[in-house]
């Protein structure tokens, strides 16, 4: 056993000098991303360039595959941690070495130019000029999941590199669901025409101000300050580098302050999420969050369902009105609720409400799924596009800019990562729904009060990092899978009340 | 050739990633200096021990070791460039593998202990606690020059790790001039007991002005912000990464606004080296500065020199006098000259004035000659080191806090690194005194303008970056040798004047 105690050893040495130089990666791309010089971009990308390379000689080799394939074997012999990062460690090894060097190469610069194409196709409205590109990316995924293997659609093996163990199968039923229940609702609000005014929203609230209501939010929704910063960047991201060091953005704007304000609510629970992971992962790779959806969950529940309620809303506003006295003495708590909820079918998915998101996401999805089984061909794609966003939204783009063309991720390869966003809100409801059958969540937000809120998720989310896996810690915590039935439960009851339907 | 133009390849290519890993490296040091979380300092030194392992890795191997014997027997073959950069490595290459590695991990155990216990020792003012700490970091660098191997006295090989080329013989030289011209004048200026105000110096100046005007103070000093970087830390620093992203720092003090200030311009002459080196040379670590005393002649140049020369002052005041009306109103530009210059002799090397800080320095090189020569004990520093400052200085430590025991340096090692301060200062002299040749300073001062100065700068010093080693560039520049002879002139000029001695 000596020698596999060596092995084991040698493991887990590599294993955290991987994350230290991810540490060191992240720090390059945080330093980048909140006031480098821009004209620093080279060598930052020659540093970066240089640590992923060192990263993958020291994962990719004859040492470590021999050493995985002895660990792979004996995987009831290592205690818990031990075999998940094994099992982990192996997945990313497979998912670098499996696809030949000289194919992983001409993909990468595939990639490289396909998005530089692509902003420029964007700015024009111009899908012609992208689709030989998203057409070469699309056989390259198809060749690749070839090259790796996987069970049952090849879509799986995608969202499986976000979201363990996510399905197909599973993603079906989610989005039918939604289908079902989310497009007939928002066709009822629509037809109820209610008139919600948004203008204080543009009104002009401090900068200063609004970052001192920032972290005032933060550290009342849990987040140690002290063991963290937050700076602010274009786009607002978390970065949590150790369970002693998270830091996350947001992005403040004069003339709209609700923006800062639920985005820094969002990052937050991504941020306290990272914080709040068991001590003996730290220094692993386990001590992140465990998918995507997860940890999307964390940062929609936080914005969505506490910080966007109407009891919290009952507790923050006289607060926000001792800051900005002038510039919300008329508005209401009611008035407050309706307008940061307001439904209103919109093109560009990064600027939806609550409601419309969840359709959004769902179109991605279906075209995805079609991109990669065949079913729809790339030609198609503004035409396809058009039609669901019609038949969902109710509205029409008027260019394929504000169309097909709006989001970067098809460029980039970035195939199943979309529908993380949706599993998110929806591991967020059904969370929510079982935590309100042992807290009492309207007392503890209309109070102000995220302490027992927070402490539970700790316990049933937090602590686990990415040792136990998404399908198995939502069972754990809920006793079932993740479904949309709380999700969609969620938002008929609020959009019902919020639009008075019948 | 074919096989030696493999071998110039991969030595450069080698070097490059050597570079990104350094620039890695300062990246964490410049997110630990400016706002990181405290807390997250365990998880930044496991990163830092990573990549400077990974850095060892990449330069102790028998490919490297191989390559650079190549290399060495064919220097004639190589370009200036790659001839440097070969006998730089080799050098670095030596320092790192003449020393048994046991030696090695034991002195840096340590070095580390004896940090901390100087730590404590100063706190106490406890001499003895440190005594046989002193006495083993001494004896391992005595071991240590064995190892490495030397010329003439053994203090060469450690002065000569900061600055190429620098000799005992030439430092005693430099020293004896100094203790003959500048003890005397000291003398005369404390007889003269001239009294200055410099009661406005603590006045209140809003911090946000300060950074205005530091900022305003870069850029006509000839630095790019746009480039760069200006933030605030504890300590200043100035971390040039690239020569496109050049960050330097400052430090805010509401109650002596003069401090930021001239920080700004000390710290703004670094970054204008590091900011115009010849653009062959970026990505290369030639892409630096030439040595300490280089290094730190361009921050003092412009710091004292130029920024705290009368001339500047009756520009330089009226525009701080628009910025700060209240606080300065009563000030006049001879008023402002003569309490920043002010001379007072002080115990503490940090906070001593641009006469006396030569003599600190004087100080501790004679100390650390004597303790590596054996002509001075250990257990006799606290008084060999009261007597030196009674003598040069005229004053006398009443403990060892403020004493023998005021710097970190001697507790990590670091022997050889004093006397680049004083030089320094001395090269800055011996260039603006070639530079007053080409140029009139003082018209140029007067009008703040820093264009012909900064260029001429430039062209002789910066340009080269570590291509020209110190003895090299500054004979290239003044056509002699460094020599103490223009420092105790532009010394004894400037201060007769403002004590108007006879």
């Amino acid at each position: 056993m000596q020698n596999f105690n060596d092995v084991i050893e040698r493991f887990r040495e590599t294993e955290s000098k991987l994350k230290s130089l991810s540490y060191a990666t992240s720090m390059l791309f945080w330093d980048a991303s909140t006031g480098a010089p821009k004209s620093g971009a080279d060598a930052r990308s020659q540093a970066v360039g240089v640590l992923s390379g060192l990263g993958y000689q020291m994962l990719v080799n004859q040492q470590m595959a021999s050493d995985l394939d002895t660990l792979m074997a004996n995987l009831d012999a290592l205690d818990e941690m031990n075999r998940v990062l094994v099992k982990d460690t192996k997945k990313e090894y497979d998912k670098l070495t499996k696809i030949p060097m000289d194919d992983y190469q001409k993909y990468n610069m595939l990639i490289s130019k396909s998005s530089m194409v692509w902003e420029d196709a964007k700015a024009d409205s111009d899908f012609e000029s992208f689709k030989p590109y998203l057409t070469q990316v699309i056989d390259y995924l198809l060749k690749f999941a070839d090259y790796r293997g996987y069970e049952g659609h090849p879509y799986n093996l995608y969202i499986g590199d976000y979201e363990d163990g996510m399905t197909v199968e599973q993603l079906n039923v989610f989005f039918d669901e939604l289908r079902e229940r989310i497009v007939p609702l928002l066709k009822k609000i629509s037809d109820k025409n209610k008139v919600i005014d948004t203008e204080f929203l543009s009104r002009k609230f401090e900068v200063n101000l609004q970052d001192q209501v920032s972290r005032e939010l933060l550290t009342q929704m849990g987040f140690d300050l002290e063991k963290g910063q937050l700076k602010e960047s274009v786009h607002p991201f978390t970065m949590g580098v150790d369970i002693d060091d998270v830091r996350l953005t947001t992005h403040y704007y004069e003339d709209d302050f609700a923006s800062a304000l639920f985005s820094t609510a969002h990052e937050g629970g991504h941020a306290i999420y990272e914080q709040n992971f068991d001590r003996k992962l730290q220094g692993t790779s386990l001590a992140s969050g465990t998918s995507n959806g997860i940890h999307e969950s964390q940062s929609r529940i936080y914005e969505n369902n506490f910080c966007k309620s109407e009891a919290f809303l009952n507790y923050f506003l006289p607060k926000l009105k001792s800051v900005f006295p002038e510039q919300l003495s008329d508005v209401t708590t009611k008035h407050f609720y309706e307008a940061i909820n307001r439904v209103e079918p919109s093109l560009i998915r990064i600027e939806a409400d609550e409601l419309t998101y969840s359709l959004h996401i769902m179109i991605r999805y279906e075209i995805e799924l079609g991109l990669i089984d065949g079913s729809i061909k790339v030609a198609d794609l503004p035409k396809v596009w058009n039609e669901k966003v019609k038949a969902y939204l109710g509205i029409t783009p008027p260019d394929d800019r504000r169309g097909v063309l709006q989001d970067v991720h098809w460029s980039e390869g970035l195939f199943g990562y979309f529908p993380t966003y949706a599993l998110g809100s929806a591991y967020a409801a059904q969370l929510a729904h079982y935590m309100s059958k042992e807290i009492n969540l309207e007392a503890c937000l209309s109070k102000g009060d995220f302490k027992e809120i927070t402490k539970w998720l700790n316990e049933k989310v937090h602590v686990h990092g990415a040792l136990v896996k998404p399908n198995a810690l939502i069972e754990k915590i809920t006793g079932e899978r993740l479904n949309s039935k709380y999700y969609c439960d969620y938002l008929e009851a609020k959009y019902a009340k919020l639009y008075e339907l019948d």
